[in-house]
């Protein structure tokens, strides 16, 4: 696919995207009060590697993280202050070094960096959030960080492009977007960036599965409490619902930052109902464009499962279906081969009647009471290459229903893999 | 790695293999009273793809299938028929069709199927087991049945090597082994084949996890219960530890056959605990084999796990490393990125402390109490591309144990998969 067509994706524009006020180059820093840098400060080579975000009214901070019981001292440090304190005035984001696997000189180095944002933009170190992205096991180089936070706050502006290039690793383009959102009270803005190409399968908790790193702000006026509901929901129906290759990173991060600048606040269960959906959407959307760049991918493929005994069981039979190798490398190349479907639905332990299973791969019904349909494999073929691919498994037993946005596994995402390092 | 020097697994050569007395040129028919063959009956092109083996007197039988809720119509069959009766005559397998997903059809085919070789072989249709492997979703090519059991049995003899290349499907080389055992009365003789390279996570229960089919004989005198106990944990311990893809197939099988044409019962503790091991380390062999060939491998992973908090857990920690794509691209090319490993224990969901953690690959300590060694990356490449590599994790907290086989992940597996049908 031509990853510059990619702007909305067509299931999301048919659906949750309708409706919303999308601001043309929308970023992180669109809210009212917020402002953004991207710098090199030479952790990588060349590239921008470093991300700073502030507030300037103190704002409302929530947090999810990854499930991994390996996790990096920048996840540790956010879960710690966001349990003592709800609020964020910074955020520092850098990539090219995960600081995980790093021990105590990694809790020292996390420390460091909220100390140096704390100076650079004037506010306390407790009021600075962390986030790290990169090689595990390599401690951070400190050096290029005390010369590299000034230079990021110096170059704070209402741009915030910069930040969301500087915390790409192997993405091949930036993921930021921005929307507008009319509550009784007036208008507010939600903005956001996004990184991850691989290791993603988000398993942020208190609820989603990635290095899946996603920062979202907004100028509404919300408590910190709600904040942390929205939050989780939002991330549920977005991140928690992609994967690329089943990996839970060490360092998945979720923020979202509310600084209450439009002094327009969530005032009547509609306002509530706009903004939980609007935020939805938004990281609905980073979500996608971070499976669009999945290492090697092609194309995304939305694995829709319908009719299941719950939504549990759902979630884990479009789960199973999105991360099986066989299915994926057969939609790299259009292998038509539908049977890997049927083996996928079978392994992943849920009530299954295969009796009652129909599969549709776009248009094309290609398996109906279990058994293959009289379909042409050029049909098939065809639909399965196209830029998105929805694959609809309807089991036949109860109301339960869920969606798994994916890729597909290529020969690319091998060859990046093999030899990332090297 | 060259598959022809692949003899007996070096970390088994130095363990569970050692002073047993393998047979040279070993097959399924080595043992007293068993037959074998393999034709071309014309469901694939040109290759072998029916396998028959027969027993003269009335074996004891023993089977395990796969946990795979769209399980084949003749896993389906052969799953009542030991509930029937734990005895067979003749086991007939097919390869190119794997008989999946064919519904009512499917399984008047399995019916016809043992009705051909009962009355090709002179027993009763209920003797008879039934296995497929290959294509799902297709009706079997019935006319290549009825033509091709009549030439099969007319081909039986004590050479079993036909039998083992008519069940290969991506598989490049056939498996199959037999081990002379001494007991207290006499000797017996086990033998076997397999075959598997993709979707392979066999599950098979009551006890294994792929389309692995394994098929194990022997003339000793062994109880249909014993058969079945010793024939579960002969699984536990070998073709359930191992992955390839981590796909779970709708077809794997594991029968064992027992005819007691030797005369020599397990007469002691001793006796059942020597048989045991032997019959263990034979499914071990059989296993290690579909490893090496697994899709595109070019090295076998050991991955063993101690140190966990129960053998349960330390099975989890060492099937979601051995399934990580991320670990298993890292060793295709020998990328020297340990945090990978660190990732995969992080996110296997079991008790960690990451402050414990040690792990060593070959003979190079990589990570002590969690943190990375001072190695030389160059050491670890070496390490990380040998044809065998063990990767041994201590997690520190207690007794449990457990050892899984992988292979790498590689450019040649994408592209096998990619273009299976086309």
């Amino acid at each position: 696919m031509s990853r510059e067509d990619w702007k909305l994706p067509r299931t999301l524009r048919d659906r949750e995207l309708a409706g919303l006020t999308w601001q043309p180059e929308g970023d992180i820093a669109s809210p009212d009060g917020f402002r953004a840098a991207g710098v090199h400060c030479g952790i990588k080579n060349k590239r921008l590697d470093l991300a700073l975000v502030v507030s300037d009214p103190l704002a409302n901070a929530a947090g999810l993280f990854t499930t991994n019981r390996v996790p990096a001292p920048p996840v540790v440090y956010c879960r710690q202050r966001l349990e003592e304190s709800q609020t964020a005035k910074a955020l520092v984001v850098n990539s090219g070094n995960a600081n995980a696997c790093t021990g105590e000189r990694g809790w020292k180095d996390t420390l460091e960096m909220a100390l140096l944002v704390s100076k650079a933009v004037g506010c306390a170190p407790e009021q600075v959030l962390v986030a790290s992205t990169g090689v595990i096991g390599r401690t951070m180089p400190m050096e290029a960080l005390r010369s590299g936070v000034p230079l990021a706050a110096a170059a704070l502006g209402a741009d915030g492009q910069g930040a969301a290039e500087a915390i790409m690793t192997t993405d091949t383009k930036k993921k930021n977007a921005a929307v507008r959102v009319q509550l009784s009270g007036g208008a507010v803005t939600i903005g956001g960036m996004a990184k991850g190409s691989g290791m993603i399968a988000p398993d942020m908790q208190p609820a989603p599965h990635a290095t899946t790193l996603v920062f979202l702000t907004s100028d509404a006026v919300v408590g910190a409490e709600d904040l942390q509901e929205l939050l989780g929901a939002a991330m549920a129906g977005s991140f928690n619902s992609i994967t690329v290759d089943g990996d839970t990173s060490t360092n998945d991060t979720a923020i979202c930052l509310a600084n209450g600048a439009s002094s327009v606040g969530l005032d009547s269960a509609e306002d509530r109902e706009i903004f939980a959906r609007s935020l939805m959407a938004l990281a609905t959307k980073l979500a996608l464009d971070v499976v669009a760049d999945g290492e090697g991918a092609s194309r995304v493929i939305e694995v829709r499962v319908t009719g299941a005994a719950d939504d549990g069981e759902a979630k884990k039979v479009a789960r199973t279906v999105a991360e099986s190798p066989l299915v994926k490398t057969a939609f790299c190349a259009g292998e038509p081969n539908w049977g890997r479907l049927m083996m996928a639905i079978g392994r992943s332990g849920c009530t299954i009647d295969p009796e009652r299973i129909g599969i549709s791969v776009g248009d094309l019904e290609i398996v109906r009471t279990g058994l293959g349909t009289d379909h042409l494999a050029d049909d098939l073929i065809r639909e399965m290459t196209r830029d998105e691919v929805t694959v609809a498994i309807e089991l036949g037993l109860g109301r339960g229903q869920s969606t798994m946005w994916t890729c597909d596994l290529s020969e690319e995402y091998v060859r990046i893999n093999a030899r990332y390092l090297t």
